[in-house]
């Protein structure tokens, strides 16, 4: 038997990306009005947004800021005062929209019920905060956990803390390089669910040579028939 | 004896407020170029600020943001775009500023060292975990919490996951409202240690009728000293 079962949150229970990509677009189409092309704008956006991870971290206001920049830099500094704070606006807009969940995430928490269950997110813990809310899925976690950056030493960290053995832990996430990778490295179980968009960032991964506790599958859905077969064959 | 003795971090171990001034004078000189007087200036940030704390959170990048909001506003949208990005570059500074502790902290720590001791703060997780690493004091703490709202709720919870009796628990900070009405509410011990800038949202606090279990203090110096005095008195 698996002693917990954690789950990564941004798109993977509930869509995170496709709320960017929506901002991303109301943004290039603002300053189209300054004759500047979406895939110039993008690229400004995401070296600068890059360059911001130090100093402004994950999230919605960090981004709101690499959009200001981006808007300065990419028309030269002719951006208008008015289309800043539609910039603003955007990101207020963000803050508080509906969380809307991934398909069979509910099912499958539901039929997970009584396991021992994590949610262990990375970014900025207001924003989770927030969405962890909203989404009304807290009750079915006993821990939730809400780290800076997910790395082995990060995920060790919080196994020791809650006396859980690597061998027994399974992780579930769309990203390789922050749900899957440091789960194998430290012995334990991770269910990549791959999601439509994925930040760049985020699917470069270098991933152990032995596969055999590495899954894969298309929907939370999945999720309760694979632990099962995982427990029968151990 | 005592518990546990918590402390505040902003403006209690190190100068916080101080760098948001700091912050305000260059942005209020950067307005006057466009001749809005400081004190208009500061009065629209600052009614921006509040409007923003349930959108953008406290901390620097929330600040941020409302600086660009006034920015708009105060100039009626004139603002040039190289403006905001100067005040995107002053939020950017402020995430790295040197921590100067408050006077007496080290040593204050250093005396009540073997004691439990817990760092208790409020505002963005990322702006207080880069703090509390640059302060060099983390190393003195058993435990660190960072929570959204210093609400008696909230320290009700810590006391219950820490197994702290709150009539045992002693907590330290400069906001009467944040540090010391909430743990005198709780029945524990709260020590007052005012601080010379203390945003005016955090300075009002009702606190209860009987004041014999609160204290004040000039500096954390004075700190072990009262905590003798408290424990002999019990």
């Amino acid at each position: 038997m698996l002693d917990a079962i954690a789950f990564d949150a941004d798109d993977t229970l509930w869509h995170t990306e496709y709320y960017y990509r929506e901002a991303e677009r109301s943004f290039t189409g603002m300053l189209a009005t300054y004759d500047i092309p979406p895939d110039e704008v993008l690229a400004v956006l995401h070296r600068i947004e890059i360059d911001n991870l130090a100093y402004f971290g994950y999230g919605i206001r960090g981004f709101t800021l690499s959009m200001i920049e981006a808007s300065i830099q990419a028309t030269g500094g002719r951006v208008r005062g008015a289309d800043i704070q539609a910039i603003v606006d955007l990101g207020r807009g963000m803050t508080g929209h509906a969380i809307r969940l991934l398909e069979g995430v509910e099912d499958a928490l539901a039929r997970l019920a009584g396991r021992r269950l994590l949610l262990i997110t990375k970014g900025d813990v207001f924003d989770q905060e927030s969405k962890i809310l909203r989404s009304g899925l807290a009750r079915y976690f006993q821990h939730v956990e809400i780290i800076t950056d997910k790395t082995q030493a990060a995920y060790d960290t919080l196994l020791t803390r809650y006396a859980i053995t690597p061998t027994g832990f399974l992780m579930v996430g769309n990203s390789l390089r922050s749900d899957i990778a440091p789960v194998l490295a430290l012995g334990g179980f991770a269910v990549h669910v791959p999601y439509e968009l994925t930040w760049a960032h985020e699917s470069s991964a270098e991933l152990p040579a032995d596969r055999s506790r590495f899954f894969e599958i298309a929907s939370l859905r999945d999720l309760p028939d694979l632990i099962e077969k995982i427990e029968e064959g151990r």
